[in-house]
């Protein structure tokens, strides 16, 4: 999935797959002939019906889990917007090929493969202060490096990254989205202290300023304040709707790199699930601003894909009862009396 | 663990172990030596610290997972308070035995055993619109059952309940323990439809008057509205802080049967984690009376501990990040600068 220009792109989210109702009503019409009260699993019961409607499958399946955690560094670190100095990004990449994070963890649990890709995080993005983060072309082929991780056999994706300064961009592509200035979308990241928190959204409202001309623009707000891995994300995330396969979006920065998406074209993000909000300040916003509904609500503010690491392993044990559970019928269970 | 009268169980509760704060501090500070910023992976990261402080182990573990499920039949729903026929209560033990349920399958997921223990079910209690539920031997013989079925050697127990009527007699027992009648506390339960809903709040209020000599001992209002389920709930808990086993409570009725014990004695409840908010209405006011936050809010309501199940799987991740995780050091990852 390439695109040779940032209209081309846009115009790629005005022609996305409908999902696949048959398949969605096929499920729920199973799930009123399992052993329980009608509804009685709740979010469960409805995150299996949307597998199968962004699958086209009935039943879903997920055999194959991926995890992606894109991983990209910030020009704007130079602000002193970060509790972490910019090496880390390069570390913990590292750290993720020994095995050693988090998301090593959970992806071993929720029985997923898990894929980090660096984008030439020895080629920071400009610091958006000054400049643009990337040009157009830089930006088009982080896009791609993301659509391009997207397997076509994958039944299900959990989009996550890695970046130190990437909540600032994030904040600075949400204002640019959604209004509202530094004071709305910055909060904490890793740990600034309020001498940080404050440099931060200084940071963001001159960047707001510097780039008032691209505002109207999705994908140029996404190329002027983001990041390579943002921008790999909203391939991915693009490239799995067009290959019938439902995400997970993980927190703040992987739901902030999708935005554009549904500025472009509001359905766009249908087949994408909040895995959870975080604590991060401006993801409850930024979830509210885009109609998503979090599954999990923990406190969690690492990235990584961590959050959609978790919601995997609900998503697996709704899938289970789904498939697993006897019917009224065959288990010789009275149904509810009638209305 | 048996008890020979109420007065001897209540006194119980006045002589519970506390907590090991040294094993939760430990937790906590490997926590910070590990390669994320401090606390980011939230509620996850405090499950860890309660696990080791109630299981009194750093670090804790969770090697053997129980999920301890009891069934009773109840003489309320003589008075019209279900969607489903109390024939239900065997229909569905059996459908546990043959492994058809909702929970079969998420203990499978969840790497935990299943017990279930059906508590009678051919001996209804007693209608409590006309007398008391069960008589004090009778609720103390519940009790005792729920104890022993709490083995030693468990890492953690998820407790729930099957029982057609027991939203009923828990809403009845919520309102006699933090006041409110059947308008605060009732719910659809399975699923009644608005006259149900009506004669429910009805049977309630009818049942607070009938008690209401009963209502300021907590376990008198426990033998008189409850149900032998809910009684092997209040004795499983109760064991298993004696034996340093943290508890998952499931959903309304689970929480309700706990209820009495925090009732007695404050912190009663304190090696005991909300595994979710139910959708049953009296849930989230009882969880607020009870400064018991959940874990999950999923808008499931079917007991069968399906949400203690459900967050079994959390604390499984959360254990996986804490034990697996290489530290600061290890991975060679630089620390957060000093603020």
């Amino acid at each position: 999935m390439k695109f040779a220009s940032c209209p081309e792109l846009a115009a790629a989210c005005h022609d996305l797959p409908a999902g696949d109702a048959a398949a969605a009503a096929a499920v729920a019409a199973r799930d009123t002939t399992l052993t329980k009260p009608a509804g009685s699993l709740g979010r469960l019961e409805e995150a299996v019906a949307w597998l199968a409607r962004w699958q086209g499958r009935n039943p879903p399946r997920l055999e194959r889990v991926d995890i992606l955690v894109f991983a990209g560094n910030h020009g704007v670190t130079a602000q002193g917007v970060s509790a972490y100095p910019a090496a880390v990004t390069a570390q913990m990449v590292a750290n993720f090929a020994a095995g050693g994070a988090a998301i090593n963890q959970l992806a071993r649990i929720a029985d997923a493969r898990l894929r980090v890709l660096p984008l030439s995080l020895d080629r920071p993005t400009a610091d958006f202060t000054t400049s643009a983060a990337m040009s157009e072309q830089e930006f088009l082929a982080a896009v791609e490096i993301g659509a391009e991780a997207v397997a076509p056999e994958t039944d299900l994706v959990c989009l996550g990254e890695m970046g130190i300064g990437n909540t600032t961009a994030a904040a600075a592509l949400c204002a640019a989205l959604f209004g509202g200035g530094g004071d709305r979308w910055a909060g904490r990241g890793t740990g600034v202290d309020d001498a940080g928190l404050a440099r931060k959204r200084a940071v963001i409202d001159r960047a707001l300023a510097r780039h008032s001309e691209r505002l109207a623009d999705p994908l140029a707000c996404a190329a002027a304040f983001g990041g390579r891995e943002l921008a790999a994300i909203l391939g991915a995330t693009l490239a799995a709707r067009r290959r019938r396969i439902p995400v997970l979006l993980d927190g703040f920065v992987c739901t902030a790199a999708g935005a554009p998406l549904a500025k472009l074209y509001p359905g766009a993000l249908d087949h994408a699930m909040a895995a959870h909000v975080s604590a991060e300040a401006g993801h409850r916003l930024l979830l509210a601003e885009l109609r998503l509904r979090p599954l999990l609500d923990l406190g969690m503010r690492l990235g990584e894909a961590s959050g959609a690491a978790v919601a995997a392993l609900l998503l697996r044990a709704a899938l289970a009862c789904h498939l697993g559970m006897a019917t009224f019928a065959q288990a010789g269970v009275a149904e509810k009396a009638p209305d």
